[in-house]
């Protein structure tokens, strides 16, 4: 790699059915140079998360949308590595919006330096955005509480194992996740702390949901959607609540998905299923950041972070999210620290 | 009718498809003699509602079920003709669940009387469960509020008339019922003060209420599901509620019938759907007449009852119901008070 060029990952093609290869296009620019209260930084880590997917389409139903030829835009951290900003000195490690590229100059507005202490796995798993959304999900949306009976789809997700953690932190009776391979579920019990997890690629799982819930779920945190939402539907005690965070199942699919054929049951159950955005929320980042920061302090939290290596596997590491190959918060390192 | 016999419809075969009179079946038996501590009552007007329908299957996911030549249950009005009971006298016009016949033996449990200066059209329409239904679903579960706008399906019936003018009365800037004639579209505007009406079977319905929302509804109160709960799924504003208070378009489906595809719009517009069943709350029956009382006495509330007359005509009331007939709540007058 030049010292002087910035390669970069563009949107290529709007994604049509699953992400592929086709979807994105290298490209090299040189590395600009930051003006007056400018800086250059580096990229350490670009995070990704499913919901990247829906702002390549043409249109999103909140989140602004990339064009074609845009740097694919994600969130991470990176190091300044040349500053005109008095507010920002070489070697600090910012955590930014960088996108899939090496280089990024920035006014430092939507910046902020990583917290005293905290590792940028730490920062991109907890502290951002897929820790927030955990948090406000299950304990804002889902009103999670002491004896709670808890089921998490897409449990080996970034969101999903954060959530299952808090929820047992606030004294859930149960928690129960689902993943989509034995190993995931083996993963989520032994090193996450899960009560349970089912393997829903497993011919019985709805059976073995049903069995996990007697007296039905208390909270239902949804990931996944699709057929898995309605299992759940099924299995719902009196007022349960059913939080929408996504719907990775739903993601690649340009057609019509069905909806919930079981959501009369919110009726039987007088339950509800609500939906949040964790951009509406962000205003609240320090309440949150302070409610989180004990537990990680007392290994009551986890974080947990899959990392791939090089500025070539950005697209790769979008594309595991998908698959489901990823367990907790997918990070591509891109380049080292100084 | 001999004043010896009490004449009784009984439910012959459980429902399939559209209720039919082959759910029904009329049988004659003596008029029972009430007991030390019971009273006889004759039965003045019965109320039916689209819930009945599901306790005539084997299975209900709340109420209790009817067994094959049960009589039918249905809540009313009936009258004391004789009383062996201390609390109650001969004339006394009670609330209470008459069921399909003309006469009935109780202890009192579970009876109220009328109270003073109301009669039994107002206590049925407006101070039993179909009123409080329409009060705790659009206050309590869809938390209306001045400005707000304000969907309601199935308007013109028992419990949709009354949610559209509590939302008036609580200061929804625009209510707006769906019907399916014309004519109960222009008795919603005319008769029970909403600001519009669409008739559902229109063509171009779903243009019509984006084009009354442009900028989403804050309440959608949903009696009928299907492709209508879709279409507001569509059209919601941000933090919009969806009040799950019945379903009538799948009640007389005995197949499974679709979701809602477009629930992920709870995301989109961080809204919530809520179920609710009003006998968990029927302790608070007290709290939701005083807050009702007021608004019948100033006018500003309006009960609307749709009566037809005859013990005969008992099962094609409830089919009504089914075939979208009514206006307001069904009942039907069984016999003339003393």
């Amino acid at each position: 790699m030049s010292e002087k060029i910035n390669r970069q990952w563009l949107l290529a093609a709007r994604p049509e059915g699953m992400l592929n290869d086709g979807n994105f296009k290298q490209t090299e620019t040189p590395i600009p140079e930051p003006g007056e209260g400018e800086f250059l930084a580096k990229t350490i880590y670009v995070g990704v998360e499913p919901a990247m997917r829906g702002q390549m389409l043409p249109q999103s139903a909140y989140a602004q949308v990339m064009q074609i030829g845009d740097v694919i835009r994600a969130g991470g951290v990176s190091q300044i590595i040349k500053s005109n900003h008095p507010d920002f000195a070489v070697g600090d490690m910012i955590q930014c919006s960088p996108g899939f590229q090496e280089y990024m100059v920035s006014d430092g507005k939507m910046v902020s330096k990583l917290p005293d202490g905290l590792n940028a796995e730490a920062v991109l798993s907890v502290f951002g955005g897929t820790g927030f959304t955990a948090y406000y999900g299950m304990v804002e949306t889902g009103e999670v509480k002491e004896g709670d009976t808890v089921l998490i789809s897409g449990a080996a997700g970034a969101v999903g194992n954060i959530a299952g953690q808090i929820a047992k932190i606030k004294g859930a009776s149960k928690v129960v996740g689902l993943a989509g391979t034995d190993e995931k579920c083996k993963w989520l019990i032994d090193e996450i702390g899960f009560d349970a997890a089912i393997n829903y690629k497993d011919d019985d799982y709805a059976d073995q949901i049903r069995a996990a819930f007697p007296d039905g779920m208390n909270v239902f945190f949804d990931n996944v959607g699709g057929e898995i939402l309605d299992v759940a539907l099924n299995n719902l005690a009196l007022n349960a609540r059913v939080v929408i965070c996504g719907g990775i199942s739903r993601y690649n699919k340009d057609h019509k998905v069905p909806g919930p054929e079981n959501y009369f049951n919110l009726v039987y159950k007088r339950a509800r299923m609500e939906g949040f955005i964790i951009v509406d929320n962000l205003h609240r980042a320090q309440e949150f950041s302070d409610a989180m920061t004990p537990w990680l302090e007392d290994g009551s939290l986890k974080y947990q972070v899959d990392i791939i290596e090089g500025f070539e596997n950005l697209p790769n590491g979008l594309m595991r999210l998908f698959t489901g190959a990823n367990k907790g918060k997918q990070l591509i390192k891109v380049n080292d620290p100084i």
